[in-house]
């Protein structure tokens, strides 16, 4: 028993943003935290979201108990259609938390075949070797969870997404007093959110926007649609309130936001007062003065209901020049075109629009915790061993810098997903390696996964047609599986020899690349396009489209 | 004469960024003021760059007297090559300015053929109706030039990019008194630079980041890498300065940087003294600590010098731990996940990375002018009309109002690519629209033209196939041209009647749509593709690859 260790193996989420999932294993049990989903990159258009590879949970599927949820966004829930049909485990999540999941698992027909189990704050439960005690953080979603797990090795605090808010407008405090406890008893490893590694200081609370709202509520004169993410209960509750007191109705236009303000309501996050709500297609019965559009799209998504009616084609929601359009929210990076675009599109239609530009005062907080708020968490749980999660991989080596430096950690160590770390009670360190990556998924349905391509064509496709190197990468060890393919459409020069000639140019351009470059799919398609190029240009004097298409297995 | 007025018509950069272009036009007689290129937003993949639609000069072709630029930035020279092989007229530009042109000129075998005319700030010349007065300003570039442009109708001030740096490292400084003199002559209408417009008060001297560097310099033990874009002469000189004076030589890698340091080099804008320079084979000859490395690469350009270095994967630029990268340029929106990429890949090898993020001090200032300096240009010229250029619809609504409110101009107005404006002594309005937009350019050649086109793909194309839309749009008009077409490729259900019926929804999601959503493509494709999907699956249960491709013509 005694020479038995710890496992930790990041699924996702580590070296990325997005799509977290980890899991700890001791011998023969396996427990998953979260089972989250991405946006995929602009590289990978035409995919709809990314969620990790679990072969690693396929192949132990005896052995895994169950996924454990800390919260409700969708990089922490939105993989679990995908993975629950490939591995049907109970899931447990606070009450929150399973009702987003259940419209998630019921849009997927998975819903009569899984079992959700609720949790709470303080209530433990055990699976396998592992005894969980979900602890109460805050953050920007409500009723979030850390997790506390006792193992046999000792206590692993996974923190989930976290920031300290002393004035959570639900009133649901951050549990400083459970986390001290358990840096009393002693806590083995710690696992700490990294996302806003960068930020001195501390993330101001949730409420800390009401006034500059409360300001712009008051300045208004004709309609005001506000824009929040959808799960962002929090500003969805502030912004309903100031609707009230500054005697406006209250039209939620997009189905996300509709969702998830209903969900918030039967749970008691939000109280309506009878009469605040108007059906969107009674907009037009009001005065502009009297109402307020809760509106989704803050992220300039081209079928959103802002998106759409920033270009007058939504059918109730109608940007008149006077109106103000509250963006609460952030420019998530890589967004910018799109944001700007919807932004441009009011701005030709006289609309005042506010949007987090540095300039327009505090409309929007962050949900993750600032340096100083890690540290005090740190300083409560005073962790032998600190693992960094979520985040690229600049942030978690600052964030392991940030805790080492504070003279409470033994080790402070970066891993990155598919790394396995081995812990006992006096060491940690990384054992080897598991299947880890990314699988596109087109979001219509469970079955479609797709892969990811990036095309370019030009307007004499017909002259020069189209030539597509076809490569199969192992996604674990990085090889070329197969002899690369090479097919053409439209290309007059595709003879026999020629494509053999290309393919043998493919497979060289691979030979002459390191494993790091294959990784990047970005750097190895740029360079095959280019050396096929040289290659087709010299041999025919003629300039097809080249498309490098790449699919993992 | 009386009756005539002056047109002002812009061509590319009014309601985006890049490509700026902009023609002025009294009777007969036209010049144009830079020809700009613009890297494609994400959407328009595979597509290099994008150059400002001109027919509106071709077929006033022979009208056109000249162009001239305001500086050597892509943004304002990019799109000559491709502007000359359709309209060959004389170039006028001030030195730097011209030998940047000519590199560019001679890669298209243009440079016999195109007649460059060096212009000199104070000297004026003449092109038919028009006398031009260039004027010196200060730019994150050296030799940059505001336009005097006297009219039949009154004077003209065309700002170019500028901020106003009162100790640019080269002591050419900016020319109040100039501009001064002009607005005590009188000014009838202001075209000015509105990129910083959101940023209050005034942008740093390029002087300004010299402190930091030097700390940063005082600091680094081993290698150090210096990046910035290849056009900032004064950081390169800066950078250099401190390699000198901290011991180090300096290995130069990178084309881009390897021609625009030997071009400040030829013009003096750069002495470097003997002995400094390596060639980048010989960094391994010296100490770490003696060697600072110039190199081109600062967004993450997949092929770009930094970007191989990265990952071990350029010859002579090796990253070792413990050297240090500093990136002295912004983070250009869009850029981010390249820029990310590489910097992840820069602490993999435990380099110190040092860039733009907030908390690293001032080590990059912006070339453009904040608020303040706007403002005070604007009341030094006094001009009756102003017009914003450079910049997003939402930036020249903003700086159009920042104008107006000083009190000191008539009418300040906003017009955006192809509007006509017309002016006299007194009234300046809208009168029409000539054809504008932009024309996607592969730049491996000046004739191949290529349409932008999203992709999507998937793992079982070989099952269900792919369905291509293919539409003619008329720029101009933003109207479909003729029938849509649609082609598919191993898609099982592509009979006759199936495709003339993708052939009507696709026609029928045309008609719902308006034309401001015709004109984004992101939207009108993804509509298209919605609709397609909907009817495919009704009518066949399978999932084709849905690609929607726009044909502009």
């Amino acid at each position: 028993m005694a020479d038995a260790k710890l496992q930790i193996i990041p699924l996702g989420g580590l070296g990325e943003f997005g799509m977290n999932c980890l899991a700890l294993r001791y011998k023969d049990d396996i427990i998953v935290i979260d089972a989250g989903l991405m946006f995929p990159e602009t590289e990978l258009l035409g995919v709809d979201i990314v969620v990790p590879d679990i072969s690693y949970l396929v192949e132990n599927r005896e052995k895994v108990r169950a996924i454990i949820l800390t919260h409700g966004h969708e990089d922490h829930i939105g993989g679990l259609p995908w993975i629950l049909s490939e591995l049907n485990v109970p899931v447990y999540g606070t009450e929150f938390t399973l009702a987003y999941v259940e419209g998630k698992l019921e849009e997927h027909a998975l819903l009569d075949d899984t079992e959700l189990i609720e949790i709470t704050p303080g209530a433990r439960f055990t699976l396998g070797a592992f005894t969980i005690e979900p602890i109460r953080v805050t953050h920007s979603l409500v009723d979030c969870v850390a997790l506390a797990i006792e193992t046999p090795v000792g206590i692993v605090v996974h923190t989930g997404d976290f920031k300290i808010d002393l004035s959570p407008p639900d009133g649901k405090a951050f549990d400083l007093h459970r986390f001290a406890e358990y840096g009393q008893r002693g806590v083995l490893c710690l696992l700490q959110d990294s996302t806003n590694v960068d930020r001195p200081g501390y993330t101001p609370s949730e409420w800390a926007v009401k006034p500059r709202l409360d300001e712009i509520f008051s300045r208004t004169k004709k309609k005001l649609f506000f824009s929040c993410f959808s799960s962002s209960i929090y500003r969805i509750r502030i912004a309903m309130e100031l609707a009230r007191v500054h005697g406006r109705k209250v039209a939620v236009v997009g189905r996300s936001m509709l969702e998830s303000s209903e969900i918030a309501q039967d749970l008691g996050y939000i109280e309506i007062p009878p009469g605040l709500l108007i059906h969107p297609g009674q907009i037009a019965d009001h005065a502009p003065e009297e109402v307020m559009v809760l509106i989704s799209g803050t992220q300039g998504e081209p079928m959103s209901a802002l998106s759409r009616a920033a270009v007058d084609n939504h059918k109730h929601a109608r940007i008149a020049a006077g109106d103000t359009v509250i963006l609460s929210s952030r420019v998530i990076p890589g967004n910018e075109k799109s944001i700007f675009r919807v932004i441009d599109h009011l701005c030709r239609r006289d609309a005042h629009v506010i949007y987090d530009d540095g300039a327009s005062g505090l409309i929007h907080v962050s949900g993750h915790a600032s340096q100083e708020e890690q540290r005090l968490m740190i300083n409560l749980l005073r962790p032998k061993f600190f693992i960094p999660i979520h985040g690229d991989y600049r942030h978690l080596k600052k964030h392991a810098e940030v805790a080492q430096r504070l003279g409470v950690v033994d080790l402070a160590l970066t891993i990155e997903n598919g790394e396995v770390l081995e812990i006992d009670r006096n060491d940690a360190r990384k054992t080897g390696k598991v299947t880890a990556g990314r699988v596109c998924i087109d979001s219509g349905s469970t079955a479609d996964v797709v892969e990811d391509l990036v095309i370019r064509d030009r307007r004499h496709l017909s002259e020069d047609g189209i030539v597509l190197p076809i490569l199969t990468i192992n996604k674990l060890s990085g090889k070329v599986e197969r002899q690369p393919e090479v097919v053409s459409r439209g290309f007059v020069g595709g003879e026999p020899e020629l494509m053999e000639g290309a393919r043998q140019v493919v497979t060289q351009t691979l030979d002459n690349s390191s494993d790091e470059e294959k990784a990047d799919y970005g750097v190895i398609k740029e360079k095959i396009r280019i050396d096929l190029k040289r290659y087709i240009q010299k041999n025919t004097s003629r300039r097809p489209l080249i498309m490098p298409v790449i699919l993992e297995i």
